[in-house]
């Protein structure tokens, strides 16, 4: 096993240039934003991952979990952990000051999450819940229902889940059958089956908050008639101290190919009389409120693609720089480690062209999350919501997917070592396997992506997002180092905007070719935002190089690989346009009764 | 768990079409293969693989195997599924009938293997390597060794091992450092460890017969130096029968992502005072000889991808149409299976598209190979030789690939059901992991093809395939049902022979781009061969459409299956020909102490 390294440099590269980092700590609320701050945050969370969370990796995977007598064991090492981790106010980063968290802007939050996510995922996977269940309660809950659970939640004192899965309600969440029924004194209770609930029953923390959509009696049918409610694990006594048990219990824990030391529960409610729970905004609306949970998690996951894909590159590189097999093929020479070899280089290029591409587009959008909440212009903060929204999906599909080729080329790599246990790259492969899945299925994402975020709107943010693209053009154009990217560059967003114009201007009566062309224009639209930010991040290269105020050499190989990520996987682009506008025709046509 | 059904339809449709059936019947020593007998070996094996294989096929991975005592102890069930495989005679269908064979051509025994793969490929590399081995010892094995070993082998009575890796020599077996040492009476004596054995020891035949690299005293050094020794697990006594047990032991099994039902030794010859070995054709000739165990091998495993993608996509189908979730995106209508959603149909048409494109090409492959061996016009029977020694990388590399593709596919059909073990999807994902790295990875396949394959040659056999690829577009054009492909068709040629030149021209100071062009050229040379055996196949289609010889809307459904194919995955050539052409100047430039 190697030793994680946090990538500072390539986080302090991007944050301070394409993020706009500057621009972010200038904006009001931001304002103890230094980059002395923001170092200091990424260098103290980088030994965190490095020194406790990484060495409960391995040994979590192992171990598992297990459900005795309805009691869940997480892995040895996960309460100290996370102990600390809480102690240390990791928990509420970036959660607002006014719920005792630190209320620093998502930018800074994201790399340390990334941390967290490329050195143990699964242990990762408990704060994270609480960051998306803080989101959703700080907007809809009340304020004492904020001062009960909302402020537990952002310290960590008591922990979260997202109990959305029924077995017959899946991605269909208008089929969701767990009921809730009002009490005299204003409770409600609750019955039914909550599936696939991470985290759903530990010993960690001394409550948990649940999350639960559920239908009311009077409840419209669909999806229109699902409400929200927190059920605690505990029942809080006059003090607000967890005291009586509440009739929610864990039932099964699955058995997974990965993310072992995370429990997937299923929780039944209501066995011994109903589970108590309390409404969170309005009756009915509870969809709306459960999706900013959703979209908090599905940005979350999108980090884990990067993270577990940084890990997995540095596992193979490292493999490459120290295993020796063959000679060099340029020279000849033996006893020399297989990073000479050509292929091997371009599968490690590879991973990192892809690394950095989802790093900067992620970031990127974690600063547009930032300027859209706190840009005192209404007009530019609603334009980067509207980017933040109809970039989610990407965020979450084309992360996640890529994160999952990352893993695979660092098995490769090791070759017949990747594929034992012991190495511990499989783990990454098999724990990757998730995040497509997950807050979402790809196709989910990319069917949000045409239906809600393009289709709507007739493309308008889409359209808006391309013209903004067209920008960096000129630049690659007049930069010396970049010049030959440009017509590339220009190809790649005539073949968007061809297979956009496409997507949006089919009638009704083609609606299912549209569909079929959505995962295949969610990678397209990834695959080109990737591009730019490579080539926005190229270009602050080329600039820092040229001034002297970066390491020239690092700089430098910014350039080569942005180059090599054109070449590589830019070049994809025209075929991903292709199956858009082309392959839905022979997919409607296909009778599948002869599949 | 849904049952396997064999897809007779498509083997059969394939073997009498593009596969050329009814040609290799007619050849020398293949005058006993009749339809009728195809058929029925075709049956009989798919109900052997439904009704024995599949279903030890998920308790086998539960259980995997264990080491204790020195004995390897299989999953419960080997046994009798092995005695049976053997006993009605399996192991030889296509090995020769003078040492105990069926003599059946390949092209016959592929879609047989693929069932095997299909139902249970941890059970089924056990007499792969009786096979693999087979070839090996009937080319360069001695009449009496021939007598004594090739006969059990042939029979399955014995199984057979293949002793490549060493810790210091996977892929570069220019470092293999088992020892033989000559011994007075004309055997060696061995010593040494060799890793990755694949059923390296078990208990399920009466012996063992290991094929092993090692080094003689006086022998050169590198591969030039490599011979090949007989080293059975038990000596013979005067009878032939196994009696004392020779110096050879399992001192461990792996802990793998996969195929746990076949245990992966580490053995150790010659602890004891040395393993008795006889020596298998010239001395320092071995590797030559194991390049046939090899090359055969390969093949194999290439079968292994399209029998796991097989069974992953009757997975993935058989669930898109029972699994209701969600309403039909066109007609609103709820209650439908997720077969209806377009984005669904369109992953069960990609799994389909090249399942049917890795088949193709594998039958069609394996009758090249039955040519290359029966045809009487020494010229003709070279040429099909040629072709099967430039496409095994291919045949290898691209089908296992593509194999994992399809298998990942399947569980994101699955969604969250595809992560849990339970539903076993997840165990082809897992198992079908090493099939890209087993029997020389991707990269070695790759730098294979360009290496050997076409620059020794500088191009000749390829270009004499992209010729006879050529003449299949004409036939596309004057196809009622299938013009719209010749172009498309010509196009892929074009950009296949445009990186094809590029390859065979650089000089040697492009070394290296050209190396590093090598995995990309193989995905290119993949998707062109993929989508002219699918052109072949529509074509083939149209024309048992047109005269009512086939089913009809069997065979629309291959011409719209062969369009969404072009459409999907045919226009990914030009972006490969296109990194061909372009990644390796930046990966040159890349500073790796960077990375």
């Amino acid at each position: 096993m190697y030793a994680y390294q946090a990538p500072l440099r390539d986080m302090q590269f991007i944050l301070h240039t394409i993020a706009g980092l500057e621009e972010i700590a200038s904006l009001p609320n931001c304002e103890d934003v230094s980059a002395e701050l923001v170092s200091a945050v990424l260098e103290e969370a980088g030994k965190f991952a490095a020194g406790v969370l990484a060495p409960l990796n391995q040994s979590g995977d192992r171990q598992g979990c297990r459900l005795e007598q309805g009691v869940v064991h997480t892995p040895e090492g996960w309460q100290a952990a996370y102990d600390q981790f809480r102690d240390a106010g990791w928990v509420g980063l970036a959660l607002p000051q006014e719920y005792g968290g630190q209320g620093l802007p998502k930018l800074v939050s994201t790399p340390v999450w990334e941390m967290w996510f490329s050195t143990n995922m699964a242990f990762a996977m408990l704060p994270q819940l609480n960051v998306s269940q803080a989101e959703a309660l700080q907007i809809a809950a009340s304020l004492e229902q904020k001062q009960t659970w909302l402020t537990k939640v952002v310290s960590g004192e008591w922990a979260s889940t997202m109990n959305l899965t029924e077995p017959q309600a899946g991605s269909d969440l208008a089929a969701t059958r767990t009921r809730a029924v009002p009490e005299a004194d204003g409770t409600y209770k609750l019955f039914g089956q909550k599936i696939f609930i991470s985290y759903g029953e530990h010993e960690l923390t001394p409550n948990i908050v649940h999350l639960v959509l559920a239908r009311l009696p009077d409840a419209p049918a669909g999806v229109k008639g699902l409400s929200l409610f927190i059920v605690p694990k505990y029942l809080l006594d006059a003090e607000g101290k967890p005291s009586t048990r509440n009739d929610v219990r864990c039932i099964a824990i699955e058995h997974k190919m990965g993310i072992h030391g995370s429990p997937t529960c299923t929780l039944s409610y209501g066995d011994e009389g109903g589970a108590i729970g309390y409404l969170v905004g309005e009756a009915n609306r509870g969809l709306a409120t459960m999706f900013i949970m959703m979209n908090e998690a599905r940005f979350g996951v999108g980090v884990q693609g990067v993270g577990l894909a940084e890990r997995a590159y540095q596992y193979a590189l490292n493999y490459a720089r120290t295993r020796v097999q063959g000679r060099d093929a340029i020279t000849g020479e033996s006893g020399q480690p297989i990073l000479c070899h050509p292929d091997v280089q371009r599968a490690i290029l590879s991973m990192r062209a892809r690394v950095m591409a989802m790093r900067s587009l992620l970031y990127t959008a974690a600063g547009w999350f930032d300027l859209a909440h706190h840009h005192p212009d209404p007009v530019i903060a609603d334009q980067y919501r509207r980017y933040v929204d109809l970039l989610m999906p990407v965020a979450k599909g084309w992360c996640t997917e890529v994160g999952n080729e990352v893993c695979d080329d660092a098995i490769q790599v090791f070759g017949g070592m990747g594929f034992v246990e012991e190495t511990g790259i499989a783990q990454y492969f098999r724990d990757a396997r998730i995040i497509t899945i997950y807050e979402g299925t790809t196709g989910i994402q990319a069917n949000d992506l045409i239906g809600r975020k393009i289709l709507r709107e007739q493309g308008a943010t889409l359209y808006e997002l391309i013209a903004e693209m067209q920008q960096t053009e000129p630049a690659l154009a007049h930069s010396a180092a970049l010049t030959q990217l440009a017509l590339p560059f220009k190809t790649l967003l005539t073949d968007l905007k061809t297979a956009s114009d496409w997507i949006v201007n089919q009638d009704q009566a083609q609606q299912a070719q549209v569909l079929a062309a959505a995962t295949p224009f969610l990678y397209l639209l990834g695959t080109v935002c990737g591009a730019w930010q490579l080539a926005r991040l190229a270009l602050a290269a080329a600039t820092k190089q040229a001034d002297s105020s970066f390491d020239p050499a690092y700089c430098q190989s910014l350039i080569e690989l942005t180059q090599f990520y054109f070449h590589s996987f830019g070049v994809q682009a025209s075929a991903y346009a292709a199956t858009v506008r082309q392959a839905g025709e022979s997919l409607i046509a296909f009778d599948f009764a002869q599949a």
